[in-house]
């Protein structure tokens, strides 16, 4: 049984969901999961398939070119087409904070991401032991301000070697550098321990705390030149008083960090999410 | 019987809370309710009590006085005193939008707000139905950009005639102008729809689209000269994804306005907040 | 322009979509919505669709024969077509509490609601004044244990009369009878003061004091004859703690019933709830 | 500097905060907290204070004597008093589940509990791996159903051995016996995955489920003899639709379980919560 997923979008057009239907029913293919999207202001078209097909002679590169060939082009589709046995491949970077890491980590051993990690990255040596422990081979890429342009090529080297297919931030606290985010663009997961868009930038709990805010938040979302400006995968709240200090916002802010970055890894590593106008179409 | 409400802050010193107590235990009263708030930072004392006096012959004013000379002189208190069976008075400003306006007379005509509502004014006359339904008096105050000194003063005039205590901007949608706010100092309650401080100023919701956020939010809180920048004392979310347009968050919106509005209208009225460096206290 | 909303469920088949849309672009109609679910475990197909045909001269009556001739016949489908422009016409049923009463009326005049209310139906007298105000008619169907029979066939007679296609119980607290259940299926609305199952039958706040939960509920759902287990159309909570009283709960309840009351009148007044197997479906 | 942290619980009576708050000043104490509650339908007075003595000299068993012999006998309570530096010590049963064991081992390592994990006590050899790479004794006490005492009995010796204060269920699956539960009464915390008293016993996914509900949630308790009836410490609660199938419900359910299991391990580590008549008064 071959399964796969297959992610569309064009722009709004009449029959594009019989003919999508129609490549997979001439198949024999079997549809598990069908959503679709219309952004009616953009008129843009958005469509998320599972699909399985018992035939193990059709090979997957042969199901894409004749769905280039035959459906994508006619309608001028983006599209990706996923077999879901390939679990895809994610590199943690990671800088001081253990929190994320360790959740994503105890997550991941047990069983609950559908991803593999082959790598962590980091400009610390501090949270080596926790890799260690996990198994996951730890490199320690460091670089200052003046030595950005070779830890940038020597973090690209490794994303390529260990065939990497998107990044996850786990409060890596370090600008990614341009090239990278263009190479892997709406491929990197950040979180953002506010509520986005309030309190882009550093230390958003002490600004929440002197703003007197009753509800603080976690944002995942995807990393753009902009900083905390991409387009928002998940978002979380908790509710705070005037009982609680600066302090007890970081620490019931690591809850909110945790879980939101997790369903956004969750999200993006099952192929959920697409793209559009720095905006996400998030299907459930 | 006496049923009396207590608000205090000072600079925090020992002995504060033996001495209130001890005040009340030498009225033979009985406190009902006790809490506190030290705020470590600033070093402030907060406290809030209710009591009752079973005794009538010692007038309420004496025992202001008497609170006056003997407590908080000594620690330098900042604190006010109700007669719980004194309801607020409380005056509705609305302008065109009906929502707020519904649910809050609503709820007062279920008898579940602890306020009078002597009057509505607003600078528009489309809600008057819905005050003359509901039997409160509605004041049009109409004026322009260049009557709005004129404006003001027949506010100001109303709301002296009618003893009014509080404000509630219901949508009110006008900016109230910095006579007023200084005459009723974290006594006027304005709702914001959106998160703050994200989507500060006007159309949040189109905003909040625009950056395609997962949650929305609205924000009840007292006005001061910085345009949603006051004091906050209540905020809720709800969920939005992408299938929801503008006007569906608008929709959603109604909703968290009407409820975080009609919360903060009822901790205002019980005398449940208090306001220290732009941040509420909110006794629970 | 015709705007109409589709309803279908029948057991899954390959086929279906392609069948349902093909019979809308021979119409030359425009589908703006669209959105199905598989129940995997009962194998059941449900489809919610709806579009627009410009073509005035097709008479709806005619869409409807079509559809039953070509389509659903074919696939053994239930299914239901509506013409948006005809709101659906609810009674409301209320006995001694108004808050939801206050709340439905609000919305209603607000234009809130999709719905026309042509009559609110009370076993009381007490809440006529509410009704009078929104000028809505109010009939007084008063009954005793012995008079039961003839209650339910005065109301069984209203009902007829003034054309009613869904009843909302604002907190009835009276049984619906058998009769008016079996005549009205999954057409009955009730708010259930609890997070169903817990705390099923009477003084739900009370029970939930005394087991000390932390988070209360509130329930809507379709009443069938089993009290309190029909099928559930929406819920949400609110938290709690040992500082509040039953009185508290109550208090914080009816804000949870409002809302819960609210969103599941709105979703059914736009026929986004589908029942099979005492379960919702619930398009968004 | 010695930092104390007092629970106390008796029958309301005049005086007893004044009392309270003079022995600690009578210490030259600084009180850093301080919050109490009465129940006012049992008349119970419950108070948690922080205190903070500079004088090293005086012994904490010598203020325990004295808050005893002058306090605590005179007004009837009972009482608990804490050296903060002695963190508790607690022991993790365990079964098969791994999410939960994950969540507290990365919380434990990340230093955010504050309490010491001497042993992980398990029925099975399935999660021996996950404590190791944690280096956390692990002991396998198997048991048949013939074989439950002598189980018993080898629990009962390592919790003493260990010097355990109090035990957490994560997810183990088990009923803990009478002998156990008597000895460490309000002292065993376990983990329900439902929003109790909804679908109390065993698979309350798959009931939830098949009641069609629309939300889902999970309850940390104290441990009774009657089954998921003992105190509620903290509850949370995740929405669900129709599109959810048991198994999501079920994934869903982990991160309930994981973060309402922290949030409980969290107050009883820092004595925040006390437990009156089977509820809990949980000081935040």
């Amino acid at each position: 049984m071959q399964k796969i997923t297959l992610l569309i979008h064009c722009k709004d057009q009449k029959g594009i969901i019989a003919a999508v239907t129609s490549f997979i029913a001439n198949l024999a293919g079997n549809i598990t999961y069908i959503d679709q999207h219309v952004d009616r202001e953009l008129n843009v078209f958005f469509m998320r398939l599972e699909f399985e097909i018992s035939n193990l002679e059709i090979a997957f590169e042969v199901i894409k070119g004749d769905f280039e060939q035959n459906i994508a082009s006619e309608f001028g589709m983006k599209w990706e087409m996923y077999n879901q046995d390939l679990k895809p491949r994610m590199a943690l970077f990671v800088s001081k904070y253990d929190h994320c890491l360790f959740d994503i980590l105890g997550r991941y051993s047990a069983g609950e991401l559908n991803v593999e990690i082959p790598l962590i990255v980091s400009n610390h040596n501090d949270l080596r032991t926790i890799a260690d422990r996990f198994d996951i081979p730890f490199h320690y890429v460091p670089f200052t301000k003046d030595s950005k342009e070779e830890g940038e090529k020597m973090q690209l080297e490794l994303l390529e070697r260990f065939q990497i297919n998107f990044i996850v931030l786990a409060r890596y606290m370090q600008i990614v550098t341009p090239k990278i985010i263009e190479k892997y663009t709406n491929k990197i997961i950040n979180i953002h321990h506010s509520f986005l868009p309030a309190f882009q930038g550093a230390k958003p709990y002490h600004a929440a705390f002197k703003r007197g805010v009753k509800i603080i938040g976690a944002t995942s979302h995807y990393v753009t030149e902009e900083l905390d400006e991409g387009p928002i995968i998940e978002q979380d709240i908790t509710r705070v008083s005037h009982i609680h200090s600066v302090e007890d916002f970081i620490m019931k802010g690591r809850d909110l960090e945790r879980i939101v970055l997790a369903r956004a890894i969750k999200l993006h590593a099952q192929r959920k999410t697409m793209v559009y106008n720095n905006r996400t179409v998030v299907f459930s």
